[in-house]
C-alpha cells in the first residue's frame, strides 16, 4: 500500500446508512472540527499521536442510504445538532447526498425509503456497491478507504446456512441469490473484495459469517465488529468488573432503555429487537465469571426522548454476610453523540491496520463493541479497561513498525482529552 | 520472622475502635465463616491462594474502644447483622470485650465513652498500648500481629508541626506531651515499635506523619492508609476512568451521602467532616487529568438510613460537539458490610508483607483507600482497576519468594468470588 | 340485618386466594395487632370512628386457595414478615388453612395447586362456594360476611358474551357450564347470592359482568372493584393532578415495574399481563383531560426483588415557553405491605355498607382501585385526593344514619395515622 | 375603582428584581404569547374565564433592578430562553430597561450592581419608589397596578423590632432610617401607599411585618406571599398528603437542591440560605400532623445546572407491620420556567382582588407560596390540592360580583391547560 505523509493522507469512509443520526452527526462533527467550532470532547484518540494515523481532517465521508436527502436535511430531522451548529455546518452538510442503497424490506421492516439500487439480485447488487467504492476511491484520489456499517438493525440471519460457510459457497450463493445472504453481508463482501477495511457498528450479523471472515483473512483486509458500545452496555462493562473486584455478587441486573430515534423505531420490529438484545446479553456473565440468572434487558421506543436515549439500571448486589445492596444508574445520554466519534476513530484505526498489513479480525478493537469479534472462536474480553489496554498496546506496537514523531506507551493511563 | 505453615498460622488483628460497626461486623463475619453460616461474598481474596497468606480462620481479633461493651451488645446496637446472624454469632461475640482506649475529646468530640486508659500523658499512653500488644501476642501465641485503625474520624492535625517531622522529634514530643500528636498517632507509633504492621482505615492523619513513615521504614514495618474506599468514592474511581477513556469531559460532579451510624454522628463535628471530605476531594482531578471545578461533596447525618449509607451522584458530562449528558447514580449500600471484609483482607496482606520483609509504605495496597499513601511524595493512583492490577502483581511477586501451592498470575482478571 | 354493638360485631372476611402474599399478610397483621406487636401504620381508617364500622379485632378471615398449606407455611414462603413477626404470629397463622378452591388452568396458567374443588362444572362449583360461605357464617356465628378477591390475575374474559348480560342468562350459563364464565365470576356470584358484599382487588373482570352488577343491585348487595391501587398507579394519580394544576403538559410517561412474587409470575403469562396493563392505562388521560400518546407501562418478573416491588417512572413535562422538564420517581415499595391493609379496610367498609343497606356498585370506594367500578357507565374519578374526599363524605353520611360516638366531618383533611 | 371592559384593561406589573431570570422570562413570555410563538403551557389560569381577570396581553411590565442592562441582554445571560426565542422576543425585550433600585449590600451580599437609587436614607428611597409607581401608572395610562417582588433572597430581618409593629412606628422608623426596615419592606410599603397590590415571591420577609399587614388592611390593598412554590416544595405538598391519605408514616425526608443561577449564588450567603430553608421547613409537619424529626433540606450552588434546578428527594416511609419503603424523586426542573408564569398569574389575581375591594392578606393565594401568609396567625394550608380548591372557590365567588361570560365552578377539577 502506498505510503504518504500522515498529515496529508486522505482516507475515504464509506458509510452504510449515511443518512442516519450517527453518520450525519459524524459528518457534521468533521465539518465543525474543520471550522474550529467545536473542541475534541468525545474523541478518545484526539491526543494520540501515532505515525500513520490519519488526522480527522483527512477523513472524507460518503456512503449509502435508503433516503436520498442531503445531510443538512437529515440533520434537521434527527435533532442532534443544536441550532447554531446546524447553521455553521449546514452548507457543508448540504453538499453530501447518499448513494442509492441495497435495502431489503425482508430484513428491516420499519425503515423504508426510495433511494434503492436498481440492480436485481444479490450478485448484481454487490457489483453496484463495488463500483461505488471504486468510484469513491478514484474520484477523491484516496490513499485509503474503509467501510463502516451504521445502518439500522437487521433481523438476525441464520449463520449456519451453507452459503455462509466458505468463500466459495458465498460466491455461489450470490449467483443463486440465496436469501441466507443479508444486505449487510453484501456490503461487507464488497468492502473486502475492494480491499476496504470493514467495521460493523450495528448489531446485525454481517462480517461474522465464516465465509466473510475467511475471505478477509485471505485478502488481508481488516474487519471488526459488532454493535457499538456506547450507553448502557458501556456502563455495564465498567461497573461489572468493579463489582467482581470487590467480590460483590450480582444477584440480578435489570436494564431498561428508552429512546425515540430511528433506531428505536427499527427495534419496534420484534425480530430486530431480539438481535439487539442478543448482543447485550452475554456481556455480564462473561465479566463476572458466573451466570446472572436475573439479567433482564428491555428496549422501548418512546418518542419524547428523541435521540436522547435514557438507560436505567437496577442492580442487586450481595455482599459480606450475604447482605444486600442496590445500585441504580440513570444514564441520560445521547445516542448519536456517543456513537459518532467512535465511528470516526474506527475508520482511522482500520486504515492504520491496513497500512500495517494487519488483516482479518481486529481483536484489539473490542473496546468499541458490545459483541467483539474474535479469532478462532475465542471468548471476547468485555471489561472496558482491559479492552482499552489492548488497544493501547496495539497502538504502541503499530508505532514501532516505522519511526514516527510520537509513540504512546502501553503503560499510559488512557486515551486523553485535550487539556 | 518465624515461618509456620500457612494453614496453621495465627495472626492477631488489634483494632482501634473495636466496638464500632465495622469492627464488630468483621469479628461477626469471622465467627459466621467459622461456623459455615455465610459464604465468601464480599471477601475479594477468598479465592486467592498465595503461600503465607493467613486464612480467615487464622485471624484473632482484639482491640481498644472507648465503650467497653462486649461485641454481642455492640452488634445489637449497630443493627448490621440480621436477626438470625446475631443469634448464631452472639455467643462468640459476647466473648470479645474491648481493651481500654486512649481517647481524647479534643480530637473526637461527638463520640465519648468511659473505657479509657488511666495513664496520663502521651508517653504513658503509648506504653499502655504497647503493653496491650505484647500481651496480645504472648497470650494468644501469635505468629504475627497487625494493628488496624477503624476508629471514628479525628480532627485533622497539623502535619507540619515540628514534633511530627522526625522519629527523634516525635520521641521528644511524646515525652513533652506535645498536643500536635493525635491519639491515632499514638496507636500507629506503638504498632511500629512493636513490629506490628499498621493500616489506617479512617480518614484521620496518623501514620502519614513524616516521623512515623521514617520510623516504619527504619524498622521494616509495613504501613498503609488511609480511609477505606467503600461506597461513593469507590464508584467514582470506577466511573471516572471510563469517562476519561471515552473522552467524556466531566463538567461537574455533585455527590451527597446520607448515613445514620456512629460515623455519621462523628461527622456532625464540622472539623471531622472537613477531614473526611478532604480525602474524598482530589480523587477526581487526579484520574481525569484536569480540575473539575464544580465537584461538590456533601455528607449528612440522617438517622433513618442507619448503617445503610446512601450515596447519590449527579454527574454532568460533555461529549462530542460539546453536547451534554448526565449520569445519576444512587448507591444504596451498607457501610460496614462493605468495609469489614476489606479490613480483614488488609490484616492478611499486612501480615504477608511482614513475612516478606516489605517495610514502610505499602503502595500496592492503594486499592483499599480513598487517599493512598505513597513513597517520596508521589501522586497516588486512584483508578480502581489499575490499583487492582498493582495488588495482583505484588501478590504474584510475593508468591515467587517461596514455593507454594498456587501462584496467581498478574494477568489474571481479578480477585474472584467463589463460583 | 341484625344490629349488634359495633365493639362486639363479628364479621367474616372470606378471601379468594387466601394463601397469597397479600392475604397472608393481612391475616398476620390482624394477629399482630391483636397481640399489640405492631402499630397502626398503613391502616388509613385506624383513627376513623364511625358507628357500625367493625374494629379490626372483629374481623375473622377464612377463604380459598389452590394451595392448601396453612398460613404459617405460606408466610414463610412469601417472605413479607420479618423473622420476629413470623415467630410471634406463627401460632395463630398455623391455625388457618385455606378451603379448596375453584381453580381453572385455562384462566390462570402459571399458578397451579392441588387444593381444588371436586365438583364438576360451574353450577356445582358455585354450590360448593355458597356452602362454604354458609358454613363460615354459621360456624363462626358471624354478624356479617364479605368476600374479597385477592387471587392472582386471571386472563381477561369477553364481557360481551351473552351469558354475562343478565342474571337469567348467567343462571343458564352456569347450568350449561358456559366457558364465558370465569372462576372469579363464580365467587362473585356466590357472594351476591349469599348476601355477602364483594370486592375485587385483582385486575380480573368478575363483578364487572353486567349480569352480576344487576344481580347485586336487585339483591341489595354492595360490590366494588377493581385492582387495588397500591404502588405506581397510586403515585400516578397523585402526581398527574398536580401537573394539571400547574398546567405542566405531560408529553410522555414511561413506567416500568419489577417484582418477584407470585403475582409477578402470574403476569409472565402474556394474557394475564394484558389484563393488568389494561387497568393501569386509562388513568392518566382521564386525570389530565387529554391523551398522553407516549404512555408506556411495563411489568417485568424479576426475582431478586421478591415481594419488594419497585416502580420506576420517567415523566416528560412541557412547561412555560414550551420548555421541557423531567421527573423520575423510584418507588421501592412492598406490594403486600401496601395492599393488605387496604383489603382489611375494604372488608370493614363493605360490611358497613351492608348495614346501611347500600347495595350495588360502591362508587365511593374508588379510592381503593386502579379501575373503579361506576354506576351506569359513568367515567370514574381517578385523582386520589378527590377519591378520598368522596370516601370521607360517604363515611360522614353513614354516620348520620344512627347516633354514634364520633362523626368525621367531610371537611376533615384526611384519614389519619395515630399520633 | 374605575371599571373598564376586561378585554381592554391595562394593568401595570412593577417588578422588584426585573433583570433576574424569573422576571426576564415572564416578560419574554408575554412577548412570545403576543406574537403567537408559544402556547399556554405552564399558565394555570389560561383557560379560566372570570370577569375582570385581565388577559395576559393587558399586562405591562416595568420594575427595578440593581443591574441596568436591558432585558434582551439579561435574557442572554440567564440562558433560559432557547436560541430561537431570543431571536423572536429580543426586539421587544431590548425596549425594557430596569429603573434604578434601592439595594443595600447589608441585606444581600452576593448580588451587587450599580443601578441604585441616589436618594439617601429609607424615607427618601420610598419617595423615589412611590414616584416610580405614580409615573408608571400615568405614563402608561394604567387601569390597575401591582408590585411583585422577584428579587434575590434577602437576609431575614428581626420581625419583632419595634419599628415593624404598627404603621405609626414604621413611619417613624422610615424617618429615623431604622436599620430594622429592610429594602424589601420599602417596596412593600410604597406599593401599599400607592394602592398597588403587593405579592412577595421571594423568601424574604417584607409584607409580613405587622406594621405593613395592618397598613394594607387599613388601606384595602391586597397583599400576598411568600416564596413561590415551584419545584421541590411543590412536589412535597403533593406527595405528603398522599402518604397521609394512605397512612404511610414519613420517618425521614432528605431533600437536596442543586442550582446554578443568580438565586443559587445569593444563597451562598449563609444568612440568606437560612432564610430560604426556613420557609421550606414547616410544610411537612403541617401536612402530616406530626413532626418529622429527620427532615433535612440542602441547597447547593452548582454551576453546571444553570437555571435548570435539580431537586433530589429520598423519602423513608413506614407502612403496615412497621415495614419500610422508600421513594426517590429526581425533579429536573427549570426554576424560571416554573416561576415566571406563576408571577404573571399572581399579578392578574391581585388586580382582580383590587377590583373586588378585597384588601389585606389574600389567603386564597396560598397555592402560589411555600409559606403562605394568613390572617390572624392562623396556620396556613400547605396541601396543593386543598390550596387549589380554595383558589377556585374564591374565583367562583369573584365572578358572582358582576355578570360575566364565564363562571368557573368550585366543583371543577382544576385550572386547565388548553386542549
Amino acid at each position: 500500500m502506498q505510503q504518504v505523509p500522515t498529515s496529508t493522507r486522505r482516507v475515504g469512509m464509506a458509510v452504510v446508512g449515511l443518512g442516519g443520526a450517527v453518520a450525519t452527526t459524524a459528518v457534521a462533527g468533521l465539518e465543525l472540527l474543520r471550522l474550529g467550532a467545536v473542541g475534541a470532547e468525545g474523541l478518545p484518540l484526539a491526543d494520540v499521536e501515532v505515525a500513520g494515523l490519519v488526522p480527522y481532517e483527512g477523513l472524507l465521508v460518503g456512503g449509502w442510504d435508503l433516503d436520498d436527502s442531503d445531510l443538512a436535511k437529515a440533520a434537521s430531522v434527527h435533532g442532534v445538532l443544536d441550532h447554531r451548529q446546524i447553521e455553521v455546518a449546514g452548507p457543508g452538510l448540504s453538499q453530501v447526498r447518499p448513494w442509492p442503497a441495497a435495502g431489503d424490506e425482508e430484513f428491516c421492516r420499519n425503515v423504508v425509503g426510495g433511494n434503492t439500487v436498481v440492480a436485481q439480485g444479490r450478485r448484481a447488487q454487490t457489483e453496484v456497491i463495488r463500483a461505488d467504492l471504486r468510484r469513491f476511491r478514484e474520484t477523491e484520489a484516496l490513499d485509503g478507504c474503509v467501510v463502516v456499517n451504521l445502518a439500522s438493525t437487521e433481523r438476525w440471519p441464520d449463520l449456519t446456512a451453507p452459503a455462509l460457510q466458505t468463500p466459495e459457497a458465498f460466491e455461489a450463493g450470490l449467483d443463486a441469490d440465496d436469501p441466507a445472504i443479508s444486505p449487510g453481508m453484501l456490503y461487507a463482501y464488497a468492502a473486502v473484495m475492494e480491499d476496504c477495511g470493514y467495521a460493523n457498528f450495528t448489531p446485525s450479523l454481517a462480517a461474522d459469517a465464516p465465509a466473510l471472515v475467511t475471505l478477509a483473512e485471505q485478502r488481508g483486509v481488516p474487519v471488526a465488529g459488532k454493535d457499538g458500545k456506547t450507553g448502557q452496555t458501556m456502563m455495564k462493562t465498567v461497573l461489572a468488573p468493579a463489582f467482581r473486584s470487590r467480590a460483590l455478587r450480582v444477584e440480578g441486573w435489570y436494564s431498561t432503555n428508552i429512546l425515540g430515534n430511528r433506531d428505536g423505531l427499527a427495534l419496534d420490529d420484534p425480530a430486530s429487537l431480539a438481535s439487539k438484545i442478543g448482543t447485550k446479553g452475554s456481556v455480564l456473565d462473561s465479566i463476572l465469571g458466573y451466570p446472572v440468572e436475573d439479567h433482564v434487558v428491555r428496549i422501548d421506543y418512546y418518542r419524547p426522548r428523541g435521540d436522547q436515549k435514557e438507560a436505567w439500571d437496577a442492580i442487586d448486589l450481595v455482599g459480606f454476610l450475604g447482605q444486600r445492596m442496590q445500585v441504580k444508574v440513570d444514564f441520560q445520554c445521547r445516542d448519536s453523540i456517543l456513537a459518532a466519534p467512535l465511528a470516526l476513530e474506527l475508520a482511522r484505526l482500520l486504515d492504520l491496520a491496513q497500512q500495517r498489513g494487519d488483516g482479518g479480525v481486529q481483536e484489539h478493537l473490542g473496546w468499541f463493541f458490545k459483541a467483539p469479534m474474535t479469532r478462532d472462536g475465542a471468548s471476547p474480553e468485555h471489561a472496558l479497561h482491559r479492552q482499552e489496554q489492548a488497544l493501547l498496546t496495539w497502538l504502541a506496537g503499530a508505532a514501532l513498525a516505522e519511526p514516527g514523531p510520537a509513540v504512546p506507551s502501553a503503560d499510559e493511563a488512557a486515551p486523553q482529552t485535550r487539556a
